[in-house]
């Protein structure tokens, strides 16, 4: 009976809890949980990240709903779908705008247009807010036992969306900052699998080298730079008890390249590298 | 057994959880749900602004919990009421501070004076924090089933405060920008129902002529500003995937005046629109 | 049934839903009730000043999880612990740094080390995450019946952390602000007890006398300074439906000196005071 809620909606304007009203007209007993509303402004690759390094931890079965939605009232495809995050299966309910994708451990396990206005709020939806209209109740009642069936017919191929990915060789990994969480901990797309057996590194970022490597903040000095694995199993460049994007000057999107020691002496590869290592 | 929760308490101070905490304390039950705790300090129309967009997509009957207080501790009078918002019946708890007028379709069904301490929280009330002591405990108490009859005595009349009404005539129609959002869309006082059956219409705002209406943002091009009717019925001025706030210079409480394009040729009615026009 | 949880995580990164994710997958009927997650960085008086000023209005039994936490990952503690806040018994689940002793009445009644893994989110916990992997899990287990003997083991002696008194004396009180809030009201270290039964007073702040004491804001004029006991009983620093630290430059930490008005003509015995009387 849980849905999680991941918008962009901010918390100042009461769009959050017209829909929350709207699902428990739905479906009375469903228990709404936010996992942010502060998404910046129609980034759906910023709430994917975000709703990713959540919802593995959810009960099985959870449903999660996200509406980042620039396309609303256009020809976009409103869906629901079964899908497994982190290892966990799960429902999601959004717009068709690539997010699942980038949520998603693999293809859904099934996926469905949302096509039954039986399901939706009445009267006839806004042209501007199917996230109170059309989102939210269709979320409302998965969480209270509809199947995909009731809500929608299927789907066929997704808006595809995919994480940058890392490139690994030999001497190291080219990667690049992915978020800045609120502390200034910058975490990467670089996997703890990626890193793993293969001795000591460095990483460089910006004009910054970091050649600390640690379990967790605290195994350094305070105002010390270091690297970890972070909640979410990627590397982390983070200072202990500081900011690190504030005092490395990391911003989202930041390359990010990880040089092992043990490999041969690294040629450089990138202009950040070369410039780092200067 | 929902209560929302509108509040300029602002979420660092812990204020509004102590009210939660005494709601709990009165009604095990009770399911507290947070429209805003961002209205501006003391600002009492946009507290009704933001609720009055969310309570009518709640359940019939849901309570309605509002406190921008800035007389607590003097002689203004806390009510609870029964009224009827966009269409849903629903009850209220709060000051009586005028924003109860703004909220309801029409006059309350019932409204009664808190004045029974038994439904408030005890030992006695502080002086300057109604909203745990008095608000959240009688909130609480009416979701868990208490009568108005039960925590107050019949109100009389209410303090007065309305919305400024758009001006209509032949020629167009004169108003004015009730909300700023998060993302920038200006909501206007201008109902649907008064550009109904009146045929194509320019929008002046600022020192900008908008000159396409349509369903929703996404039916113009990124980055072009556009007017529509927002999801509570009135005229927004929007720009698709921008910041029409931020791009047209439109703060709350600037003029908005509609021209229809099968009126006469206007003569310059207001400053705003003869410069606009020029 | 309820826990509260308060934070330094924000509401922009999803670390708040990932540890609620983790209680409800370890209680399904949890209900978490959030105080602020807004506490600056790692700043362990503010989660404690924040924190007590809401817990003694939960139902007595709840669960306090207070998660604001530099030392992560190393040898600082993970307690939990049975203790009385502002008169209420309660329980509190968290790191072992200095938070407990600032929000109790007194000793706890009984205090653990969590040291049952079994209690925990499986698989091993990470490094840098501990609300969601420890605590959130084993605050969830407490609220569904658990004991502390279920979670832990008896913890000895807590890291101690106090607040900093006043200093009272025939002439009048040293004290200082604790707690800014979103209004601009100054909370002071100086309790309701410390002025009892002294007639009339004086408080002087930064360059600014305040000679006027009501029982709420509405009292004065607007704009108007005062001083005041705040819901926590404490002596408060405000201006009438205005934002008394801007306009009285006042800051967290700020010296305050009330003096007596039936004392002896007061010597000055502070730069601050006399500074302000001169």
């Amino acid at each position: 009976m849980i849905v999680t809620l991941t918008t962009d909606f901010g918390l100042r304007d009461g769009y959050v809890a017209a829909m929350k009203g709207a699902m428990l007209a739905a479906a009375p007993d469903v228990r709404a949980v936010d996992v942010t509303h502060e998404v910046p402004a129609q980034d759906v690759m910023a709430a994917a990240f975000v709703l990713r390094g959540a919802a593995p931890f959810f009960p099985a079965g959870t449903v999660h709903l996200a509406v980042v939605d620039p396309g609303v009232g256009t020809l976009r495809r409103a869906i629901a779908a079964r899908l497994v995050v982190g290892g966990t299966p799960c429902r999601f309910v959004g717009p068709d705008n690539g997010i699942l994708p980038l949520l998603a451990d693999g293809p859904p396990v099934e996926a469905v247009v949302l096509d039954r206005p039986g399901a939706w709020r009445t009267p006839v939806p806004s042209d501007t807010f199917h996230g109170r209209d059309v989102f939210g109740p269709v979320a409302a009642a998965l969480a209270a036992g509809a199947a995909l069936d009731d809500v929608g017919s299927p789907a066929g191929p997704l808006a595809p969306l995919h994480w940058p990915l890392p490139r690994v060789d030999a001497e190291g990994v080219e990667g690049m900052v992915l978020h800045v969480d609120r502390f200034g901990n910058c975490t990467t797309n670089i996997p703890r699998e990626a890193l793993a057996g293969r001795g000591g590194f460095k990483a460089y970022v910006g004009s910054s080298v970091l050649r600390r490597h640690a379990p967790s903040y605290g195994h350094v000095a305070a105002g010390e730079p270091l690297t970890l694995f972070g909640s979410s199993g990627h590397l982390e460049i983070a200072v202990n008890r500081g900011d690190a994007a504030a005092l490395l000057s990391v911003v989202r999107g930041a390359p990010v390249s990880v040089v092992f020691e043990a490999a041969p002496a690294p040629p450089p590869r990138t202009r950040t590298r070369s410039a780092s290592a200067a």
